[in-house]
Formats: C-alpha cells, sequence, structure tokens
C-alpha cells in the first residue's frame, strides 16, 4: 500500500523560543505562512519476515545518522507487531536548511502517512511524534504545530499539537514570494548572542500583531524584527531593500534561513519577478498560501 | 463589499456535556462528522449614517427574538465606529432543529464572514464570539469548535475554540448518509433525567475510541451510546435496524435530532438508498465527509 502525505512549506516571520525539557511543552511563539509547495512523504509498507526502515530525500536513500528525526518518528509509530518492509520517500521543493520548514514536513509527513496507514493514532497523536523528535534532534520547535494549521498562522501559545494554541490571520489575495539563498543554522543561533533580542523583539511583535491581526501588519513586524535582532543584515538586507522599491508591503527575512520573502498582490508579481532578475537571482518561488490542513490519503500515483 | 461562508453541518456521533458559568470553559466532549453540506453565510455591508442589522434565513428575514445568536454574534464583531447597514444571509442545507449544527454554522458563519470585511478579529477570536453566543443561548455547547476544525473529530477537551482542544481520526473513502425526520430540543435533553446516562455513555465511548481510534469504532460506539441512551428508540431505531440489514457499520442517531447517520463505502450507497425507497423516506443526503478548515473570502456570485 502506498500512502501520501502533503505538508506545506512553513516560512516564520517572527519568533521567540520556548525552551522546556519536557518536549511537549518546548515550542514557540511567533507567526508565519504556509505554502501550497513543501514536502510530500510517500510511505510504503510491504509485510515480510525482518523489520527494516528505509528513508529516502529527493530520491536518495539517508543513513540513520542523517535522517535521525524520520527514523525516530517511524520506530515510534510502526507497531511493535509490525514484520516487513517500510519504505519512507521524502521529496522537498525548497532546498534543505533554507527556513523553509523541511525537517519538520518530513517528520509531520512521515508521522501522519504511518498513523494513517496503520490506524494506530489520531492526527494529533501523530503530530505529536513528530513535534517531539523535532524538538529532541534540534529541528526546529514550531514548525510542525505551524504546519498542521495552514494559512497565515500566529503560535499564540507554545508547545506541541494538542497543547500549544495557533491561531490564523484572515487575509485575501496574496502570493509569497520565496528567495531561498543559503543555509543557517537554527541551533547556532538559539545557542548565541542574539537570542535576547529574539525574546524581547518577538514578544513585541506577537503583542503588536494580536492587537491589529492583519497579513500587512505582519509583513511590518517581520521586518522590524528582523532588522532589529540583526539577523536580516548584508546581501540579504541589500535584497529586501531592491524588493521594497517596488512592493506596497516590505520583504523580510525567512527566519531562519538565508532566504527573502513577501506579500504579492497579484499586480506586483511582475515587478518582483523584474527586482530579481536585475539581481541574477534565478532561484525563486510565487506560492499560494496554503490554508489547509496537511492532506494524508492512498496513493494512486 | 460581499464577503461569503461555508460552515460545515456537523453530525454529533456521541457525547457528554460541560457546563460551566464561563462560556469560553462550557463545551461538549465527544465525537462527530463534518459534511461537505452546510451553512452558507452571506454578509453584505454598506456605509451609512445609521446602523442596521439584518438577519435572513433561507431568503426570510427574521426577528431579533428568532436570532438572537446570530444578532448577538453581529453586534459583538461590528466596530464601534461603524455607521451603516449589515445584512447577514444565511442558507442552511439541513432543516433547523434536525441536530446538524445549524445554530452554530450560522453563528460560526457570521462571525467569520464579519471579522474578515471588518479585519478585527482573529480566526479564534471570532469563533469565541459564535461559541459564547451558542452557549449563552443555548444552541449547543461543541459544534462551533468542531465545525472549525472538519473531518471526524473528537473533542478530547471541553471548551470553546483555543480552549478546548479538538483531534482527528484518520479516514479513507467514505460517504455520510444523512436522513433527517424530525425536530429534538437539546435543550430540553440536557435537563432531563437522561443527562446521567450520557455523561457515563458519553465518557467511556470517548475512552474507548481514543485507544482504537477509527471511523468504524466510532460508529459502533455511536450505536452502543444512542441505545444505551435510551435516546435512540421507536421508529428511528426501526429505520436504522432497517438499514443495519445492508451496511456493513452500524448506522445511528444524530445527536441531538431525529434524524438517522451512517458511514458508506462507495458500494453501498446503492443499497442503503433501496431501503429508504422501501421505507418511502425522500427527504436524505448522501454527502462527503468535509476535510477542511471553513471557507471565507469576498464573493462574487
Amino acid at each position: 500500500m502506498l500512502v501520501r502525505a502533503f505538508i506545506p512549506a512553513h516560512i516564520t516571520a517572527f519568533f521567540f523560543p520556548r525552551f522546556h525539557e519536557n518536549p511537549m511543552k518546548a515550542g514557540s511563539f511567533g507567526a508565519g505562512v504556509n505554502l501550497n509547495r513543501g514536502t510530500n512523504v510517500i510511505v510504503s509498507i510491504e509485510e515480510g519476515m525482518e523489520n527494516h526502515i528505509h528513508v529516502a530525500f529527493n530520491g536518495k536513500p539517508v543513513k540513520r545518522r542523517a535522517a535521525r528525526i524520520s527514523y525516530g518518528v517511524a520506530e515510534e509509530i510502526i507497531p511493535e507487531g509490525f514484520r516487513g518492509d517500510v519504505e519512507v520517500w521524502q521529496y522537498f521543493d525548497f532546498p534543505n536548511g533554507h527556513g523553509f520548514g523541511n525537517s519538520a514536513g518530513g517528520a509531520l509527513g512521515t508521522a501522519l502517512a504511518l498513523a494513517y496507514s496503520f490506524k494506530n493514532r489520531t492526527l494529533l497523536q501523530a503530530a505529536q511524534v513528530a513535534h517531539a523528535h523535532e524538538v529532541i534532534n534540534g529541528g526546529g520547535l514550531g514548525d510542525v504545530i505551524a504546519q498542521l494549521h495552514g494559512g497565515i498562522e500566529m503560535r499564540i501559545k507554545a508547545g506541541a499539537p494538542g497543547i500549544g494554541v495557533v491561531d490564523s490571520i484572515f487575509f485575501d489575495d496574496y502570493r509569497v514570494l520565496a528567495v531561498p539563498l543559503g543555509r543557517l543554522s537554527t541551533r547556532e543561533i538559539l545557542k548565541g548572542d542574539v537570542i535576547e533580542k529574539i525574546e524581547f523583539e518577538g514578544r513585541r511583535a506577537l503583542d503588536m500583531l494580536l492587537n491589529s491581526p492583519t497579513p500587512e501588519n505582519m509583513m511590518r513586524l517581520a521586518r522590524d524584527f528582523a532588522e532589529k535582532t540583526g539577523l536580516l543584515d548584508g546581501e540579504l538586507l541589500e535584497i529586501a531593500r531592491e524588493l521594497d522599491r517596488v512592493l506596497r508591503l516590505p520583504s523580510s527575512m525567512v527566519m531562519l534561513g538565508r532566504s527573502i520573502f513577501a506579500l504579492l498582490r497579484p499586480d506586483e508579481v511582475q515587478s518582483a519577478v523584474g527586482v530579481l532578475d536585475d539581481l541574477s537571482i534565478e532561484n525563486y518561488s510565487i506560492c499560494e498560501i496554503y490554508n489547509e490542513k496537511p492532506k494524508v490519503g492512498r496513493w494512486t500515483g
């Protein structure tokens, strides 16, 4: 049987972390947007004599040490009594490490597809397994719960799915420009000195967004957060400023990746693309906002 | 500007109430299913000199005393400084009072469409307004939060959206047969002697469903609940038994309406329709399970 799960890419606009020794209580506060591109996970299950789990990223098999989160999720959800082969094929629309939630997408997609197949977990139970392995392995804190909700989301209480609380902002006709430019280690940033600024600016941004919950306000607060924390600087800041010249709302930095994003009205797409062309940036996507729950179901190809 | 919201009809399979003087903490535990038919709310807003709110059900204007919940929701969400006419047109695919969540659908649709229009509330804030007016006016306890989540849902912690917790059960290829047969007053049943049985049987059913979270198990537990509480009897029980003769899973009673529902595999639709024809029951629907969030957006007709 083949089962497919689609998990949206998730861009964090601003955030502050909540560390906790209990992974169910660890998470993040903040806001972000889910995209109609992201991670597809296809799970194949065949009964047999021995147990094997295989994980592949974009068609290439990966060893356990390079995919601890996915192997951990699979081992926890596959029932003890099961004997056979489980293959987990993960396909990513965005490059890894650039801030689009691939790690959480792979973890959540694996969890949902396996729970759907074995019928042994609810949606929240499966998502909690994904969240816990993300947190324990330093993959991320808030992507899983954000991806589970879709849309333009606000994490107003940190924690695992079913414990944290996610709210949504209403939006109308926006596209999302996503420009992945380089990798950034979430883990190193969360350990560095910038964390105090992130705590202060992130909390302030969330309070202000709750006072006036609009996509426009989110983008202004995101850019403030990115500049005041000092995370957005150098080449990235220059690109953001070039985009600002032709867009109504400020662009900002993807938290956390060396990547830029912006909300575009349909009539702004052409000029945004023009700016990127002038900068010789070829790798970008114009996405829709994904305002649904993740999709899980039998896959017939 | 016209804004439309679609809210799925919601059938409760089994439940037990949580009464609380704070409407944010009142709600219900239980399980149920959301349908791809339900309530469409179209809101029209025109600025003017004076404030008027008009509510209409299925095209017919209704006075405040017949639509306290919708008027209450509208008054709370329309900003104080607004001057003009607000029309709230609610269209129901199922008859009122038959257990399909029309009251909550109207309240939630009104709240979401107005919050979308005025951009002054988040999704959860708007849904909490709908929940509070439902609870205060005895419209229902758990429909709003269930409709907000979609799919086959389990209310595992009672309360308003953002406070209560809703989980989901994975399902594959099922249709929902919905047979509305008559009205039933939720309020009177919740005040009657049957409430003790509902508490006991509802809690037991939810525990058992969490142990084995499948749609098949939900239907067996729903039928047990309906019979053991004594709510399913007489003509309704006879109809359920007739349907059982041709279906793999037990049918059950909609909580709370004089209505029957069943999960059908595609190959069971014809025989279920045959049974209803034999019983001369003409008013029924074969629906899809609605596994999305409510839809809200500008309406262009």
